[in-house]
């Protein structure tokens, strides 16, 4: 669908290992990593910032509409094309050059092509890494581009809190290059305009480099699962937890019984740690950890951990039914099955709330209280970050039912749940994905009139062409 | 200058309590609290975002240019009025009655108008507190307006980092109230719209109300001064801490011989802590804390401390000529005295820098090596935020010198240190204070054009009357 001239136009531009044209070489960049599927017209992979510019200035002066597409593992549709055909995926793929690493400062100054892994592996000689912990492997436009959070974000916070400056294209006729490549902590000298290309899916501009501050990785960890008394429990444990272990506390992750069952079922490799192999009704997986070796005179964390919770145990509030230390890797085992279990076990409809963390399980029981006489062929399989308050509401039909094959089933689950998420209980219903094609409806029902005429206004001065997955416009 | 028909609308709609019109008594809202003076037409003292939204809708309907103020703390004359005597002051003073604490949450919902100080002292019985650490004491809403960072963002980080929704009203006819009231850690669902309005001094909204991250209150805390053996030894000494304390470490500031020096002089409740009295070149002054009361078998923080200062004082490197661990509260009495006794010490021309963090140095002896060639008459007493890249670069110049009484010295002075800090070492201006009347040529000098005329279409779509000191028009 895409002329014969633009294609040589941009050979041409970008040489060709830059773009891609043959139908089944862009199977891969129109298929999402885990979802989704569309139709390319063309695939343009740039190796440069430069190259960036001039492929997006020649794109918008001849009216062809750009997809920026990173390491596509998100769940939202945010970086595939429509089924039309008619647009060109941008992708960073080749965006690997630069790699500059500056250890006094902290902080990483590198392309925006990079995966999270390839950055990690590449820090881990120095003792450092870019604290952001996800299932996937992204790569970092993708994951500035929507903001990640993941399962450390309790400790080390979000993307956004992790990036220092960014350098960025806009989707106008001359292609503009955004210098926001900023390498300082403190800087408050107008607009930090780097805030509104992160978490935006690339509609206001391609992020091609990025400066990302860098923590120091963790030499000594200590993790156990801890059953509460009860869901009202969960709470007061986790604000006894962050009142003795302070900046210690690194993960304070919640799995439902439904959702650890799943992977027990599904997961030969994992073993049952539950007394008798009973699961819990909800089970808290909890990490504390250091950035330093061992000192001699100093106490293992296990040795912390476990007076921390002989603690709790013996407190009045008596948050605790059960708890015990193991090893770090059995138990991140279980808790990073989880996904996979729950896939296996039906056809998956996924949420990705998030929520005061005080009203996380009140939603979860009235969920679990109405569902069966609303939906009675679902069940509910969630786990979740109690600690940031994220829920990964996962809800699961049987493969063979006819809810699994039915569209319509399943907008009205989602209508259904999103409603009571953000109208009842002030909810996000996009955390940590951020949008994409397949929550844009919901952005158009829950955002405010005036705020979705600012991010048209907003579109109108940075990135005025077609431009990504999102209509903000 | 301001007629008396708008004055008396206002009255009606904000009653006695919510007009000042008294030349007197509108002094105190036309003088900074630390420097600058300019004349008010008019004050305003809403108690409610609802009157903020009235009374500024009122004042763009008739023409009338607005200030908004808050605590009115800062030092770049970013909220007090001109000395055109034409514009109207809204003070934050009265917005002082919201505060809903949620400790699940740890989160607090409040008026902008509350000092920090009422704030951590309401919090301190929950054994929580809004983690920005500063000399001053402003209201909130001038904290989120410059973005203030202070003496402990190696811990908790900025402003930026601990908010979590805002209450914003817009400069238009309608004095439109944004909604950005968010109380979740984890949302992304389209643009995160506080963020323009968090350090860009109230031009583009004024923020009313807001939802803070809290801490947990540090129960333990120890310091030390470092001498480091040289200026290029406190990079390395600073890396060697963060790796062997990791997020124990709440403070590394350091401290010039000569602004410790005005200090020791100028303040007589001080003990000079260094051996024999000799001050030496710089000093780090670094804290570490723990957010839990003492353990049985846990050391104390003074032994980890001096642990780890052995280790250090052991290693190859040798980064250190001194070091010794001693009470918080003296140490930190010096390091807080610093401003003071530059004051005293001559007329004080300040700058609020930022770098790499492992330029500070090579900026600071680049300024003494040229200083005393390009400007005979000025002393250096800078101090700063180390950890982060703050640096409070503060020159003096003699009381009875020409120099002190000439306003063109400054400027040149000024221009020059700009210069060398923004262009040859890729710093900023303005660190942790923000945009104000007094730094605009400098926002104008030093910012691309396309930023500038992106800041002057969201100055379009947002607030488009006359708001703030600043012009990002």
């Amino acid at each position: 669908m895409i002329e014969q001239e633009h294609i040589l136009a941009l050979v041409d531009m970008l040489g060709d290992k830059g773009v891609v044209r043959d139908a089944g070489a862009m199977v891969a960049y129109q298929t999402g990593a885990r979802y989704d599927e569309g139709l390319a017209g063309l695939v343009l992979r740039p190796a440069t910032t430069a190259e960036v510019s001039a492929a997006v200035a020649y794109c918008v002066r001849n009216g062809l509409a750009l997809i920026p597409q990173s390491g596509n593992t998100g769940l939202v549709s945010g970086s595939t094309p429509d089924g039309s055909g008619s647009e060109v995926v941008l992708s960073l793929d080749r965006l690997t050059q630069r790699f500059d690493l500056d250890l006094d400062n902290r902080s990483l100054a590198v392309d925006a092509g990079f995966r999270l892994s390839d950055v990690n592996q590449r820090l881990e000689a120095h003792g450092l890494f870019f604290p952001i912990d996800l299932g996937a492997d992204p790569r970092l436009g993708g994951m500035l581009s929507t903001n990640t959070g993941g399962s450390r974000f309790l400790k080390y916070g979000d993307v956004r809190r992790n990036t220092l400056g960014i350098k960025v294209v806009l989707a106008d006729e001359a292609g503009t290059v955004l210098d926001l490549d900023c390498d300082l902590r403190k800087n408050n000298t107008g607009v930090d305009w780097k805030q509104i290309f992160i978490g935006t899916a690339g509609s206001f501009g391609i992020i091609t480099e990025c400066v990302l501050n860098l923590e120091a990785l963790p030499k000594q960890v200590a993790t156990a699962y801890l059953v509460p008394a009860s869901g009202a429990h969960v709470m007061p444990l986790l604000r006894a937890m962050e009142e003795r272990l302070g900046a210690y506390l690194s993960a304070f992750e919640g799995m439902s019984r439904n959702a650890v069952a799943a992977a027990l079922d599904h997961v030969p490799s994992l073993r049952n740690p539950f007394q008798g192999g009973v699961v819990p009704d909800y089970v808290i997986l909890c990490e504390i950890s250091r950035t330093w070796e061992p000192r001699e005179g100093e106490q293992t964390l296990d040795a912390v951990l476990e007076t921390v919770l002989g603690e709790i145990w013996e407190s009045a509030e008596a948050p605790l039914a059960d708890a015990f230390v193991g090893p770090a890797h059995e138990m991140w085992a279980l808790r990073h099955a989880l996904s996979e279990g729950v896939k296996h076990s039906g056809r998956l409809i996924a949420f990705d709330l998030s929520f005061r963390r005080g009203d996380i399980m009140a939603f979860c029981d009235r969920m679990k209280a109405e569902m069966p006489s609303v939906f009675p062929e679902v069940t509910t399989c969630d786990f979740g970050h109690i600690g940031d308050g994220g829920v990964h509401f996962n809800l699961v039909v049987p493969k063979d039912s006819s809810a699994a094959r039915d569209k319509a089933f399943e907008k009205r689950l989602r209508d259904w749940v999103f409603e009571i998420a953000v109208r009842d209980f002030g909810g996000s219903f996009s955390a940590e994905h951020a949008i994409g094609r397949k929550n844009q409806n919901y952005y158009d029902l829950y955002t405010d009139a005036k705020i979705k005429a600012l991010a048209a206004g907003l579109k109108a001065i940075t990135s005025p062409a077609a431009l990504g997955a999102v209509r903000f416009g």
